[in-house]
């Protein structure tokens, strides 16, 4: 069983976009979009469980809020009254921020993340809370697929993904250490986009894994991607991997024309072989279409070590940064969570070192690379979502571009066997998002039918 | 004897906007601005005295950085490649920040300030520290007047205004408790602008007065004040005064044609008398010129009083955040701040509390006076800038302005019978920044000869 869309005409189903073209023009209120969200949430919501938590008062002060300020002249913002939903492991303050965990039950947070002040200085709504795995991790919450209420959303941003495909919010803000962004957009049919690495500052979000956290946006089209994406960056020096230099306009790069048609590539991953026959059937006909765009080339020989790098570097970080929680709160945490926080503590010291060696040298071929190509382009998750019951997936389709730092979207273009959407995966050059965006833009148009 | 200007051809005298434009569209490299800059600085800083701290292959490092981004095709920011310095009481990480005491020498913080990581956003050079006077307080530094060196440039942020003033940087940042934005400013005879209170972060700055401490910006030009002030704009948690929504645009606000002609009104306030005959007889043909939109009232009822309650919040706030360092460093303090420092520990609570809420009183005035006026015309400081022995100048013509947080600007429109510049001061609606500007640019236009 799927949820159904909204009619066609309904408020729910505006980008974000054009409902804040409309509010800051008049012709729309804040109010009303929030509501006509908030209705779709209690609509289908006790289907999908998507919030940790949502009130509807609290988010409808703030539209009439931002409606108030708009009709006595106050300035508005790019996102202005719009609905965005929050990763639950982003801290807001007053409001609870319980990282998917019973072990950070009633855990209120004084300060909001550096992330929620650049969304205050845009306009937007804070919509809530949504649900995430436990700790951002792979134990899954209870958040189902909007398009088969018995699969999984995927994870980690598994309420971020869902209510947005789900049309209960336009806008949604998750985070990916591995897949967690790119899997659950790839499962739920939507966009889903990981900036560049240091683009959004992680202040104020549940530490795993500091050399792989990183921040990431959920919408309906690419054009909602990117007015998001760039309401949030800013330099900040209490995260130190924030970039300290002007950021890639994103907008602008969805909405530019590539001055020549974009070069892409595709590289022979091992775990290729993995994909079931449906995606890779879908994705030789993307390429076939876009053939002369296309080459393809073998993996670079690192390729399959890059898998073990990833997991060394997490498996350390998340048992050092997860230790505490782990002693004080063991009966509360997944047996998944705490045998890869008790291994993280037992991987020594050299390995953990090496790993951060391969890792810069991977990041140092891809900076070469993207002389040659404008993207990658690779599929987003071995397949349609999984059943519940399996869990969230496999994010081995991210892994490498999340260790390296590069910039990765998902844009819902293919579908299963059995009908369910399948993401294609598209990865940048570091720090060159908006030229990621602009090949997006220009593939969408070249695929449309 | 002043500094005389640099020829007209010279780069010093480019605006921050021309600059930035011509930087971003490859016309002019910001190493040889930043150059050209270090090279006036060279030659007239033995006499002004206006850095803390600068050392050439600093700021031109991060020129050349600029210039290769630009380069590369990577993003530009609004002040690309522009260099702008920065008052000695904001922290810059690793960079001394010695508040211009001896008592703070060797301070070097940790962390950027967060209107510093804004400066990096937009793409500006960090060019050095500017000289405050001690603990941004009326001890007056060594800093003397471009335009008479045997004159205060007015203080505290006396660097910042002087560096402007003799053409070392287009763009200077400073900080006001009291009038230390707007009298250096009309002292040196350039733009000195103090934004609405809440629009500009104060983390990394000095605490003096959490309820009066407010951050402004120097230039030579209207465009170039807006420039810079919406670069450092934004919602920041950890500075709770910051406002949660949208922030006017300043520069739209310059560029925008006022929809009639600004209403103005003079008010006449107690301390008037005490302008000396220059000055009044200036400000008399200025309302003269702006006859027709200019409205004369008396001064409210509550205005003298405020003026105490400036000073006891102050004292107050003085006393226990300077308590410590005024414990462990007497002599090394100037006894106008020791003073101070004691006289406000001796303040009783129930003053401080009455003077918080003749604040919030005249806060409520002023929030509803701007719905029959777009600014208030004022003098900008009691004429011109006094000789170096007699101090940094009275700074009641900006006292009830900054305790009410309204925005405030200094336009050099006056000449003192010496020759010396003084300013005209403006003062918009809380918040309505961008509407005071627009409000400056038809005056500055209507006075044109």
């Amino acid at each position: 069983m799927a949820i159904e869309p909204p009619p066609s005409e309904h408020l729910t189903r505006l980008s974000a976009v054009q409902s804040s073209e409309w509010i800051r023009s008049g012709q729309l209120k804040s109010e009303a979009l929030v509501q006509a969200c908030i209705e779709r949430i209690q609509a289908t919501e006790p289907d999908i469980g998507a919030w940790a938590w949502m009130e509807a008062e609290h988010a409808l002060k703030q539209a009439r809020e931002m409606d108030h300020r708009r009709w006595h002249g106050k300035p508005v913002g790019a996102l202005h009254g719009v609905p965005v939903g929050i990763k639950d492991i982003i801290d807001t303050k007053g409001i609870p921020t319980e990282w998917g965990s019973p072990a950070c039950a009633n855990r209120i947070p004084r300060k909001d993340a550096f992330l929620i002040d650049r969304l205050r200085d845009a306009g937007a709504v804070i919509m809530g809370k949504t649900v995430t795995t436990e700790l951002a991790f792979m134990h899954p919450s209870d958040t189902v697929n909007p398009h088969d209420l018995a699969r999984s959303p995927g994870g980690s941003s598994s309420g971020a993904a869902a209510s947005v495909a789900a049309f209960q919010v336009p806008l949604g803000i998750g985070s990916q250490t591995n897949g967690s962004v790119i899997r659950p957009a790839s499962f739920c049919g939507i966009f889903g986009f990981k900036p560049s690495r240091g683009l959004i500052s992680r202040t104020g979000v549940l530490r795993t894994s500091q050399s792989l956290d990183q921040l990431g946006v959920f919408a309906r089209s690419l054009e909602d991607i990117a007015i998001l994406a760039d309401a949030l960056t800013g330099r900040d020096s209490a995260d130190s991997s924030t970039l300290s230099c002007p950021k890639p306009q994103m907008l602008d790069g969805v909405k530019s024309e590539p001055p020549i048609e974009p070069s892409l590539v595709w590289i022979d991953a091992p775990y290729h072989k993995e994909l079931p026959d449906d995606v890779k059937q879908g994705l030789e006909d993307v390429r076939a279409l876009l053939a002369p765009r296309v080459e393809t080339i073998p993996a670079p020989s690192q390729f399959h070590q890059l898998l073990q790098t990833h997991k060394t570097i997490q498996d350390v970080e998340i048992g050092r940064n997860l230790k505490k929680l782990a002693e004080t709160h063991a009966e509360l945490l997944s047996e998944t969570l705490l045998e890869t926080i008790n291994n993280g503590q037992k991987i020594d010291r050299k390995s953990y070192q090496n790993a951060l060696q391969q890792k810069a040298a991977a990041e140092t071929y891809f900076r070469r690379f993207f002389n040659d190509f404008d993207a990658i382009i690779a599929p987003a998750s071995l397949g349609e979502a999984p059943p519940v019951d399996v869990g969230t997936g496999n994010p081995i389709c991210s892994t490498v571009w999340t260790l390296c730092g590069l910039p990765c979207l998902t844009m819902p273009i293919l579908n299963s066997e059995r009908g369910l959407p399948i993401g294609v995966q598209l990865i940048g050059g570091p720090e060159e998002d908006d030229r990621l965006l602009r090949s997006a833009n220009w593939i969408l148009r070249a695929l449309a039918p």
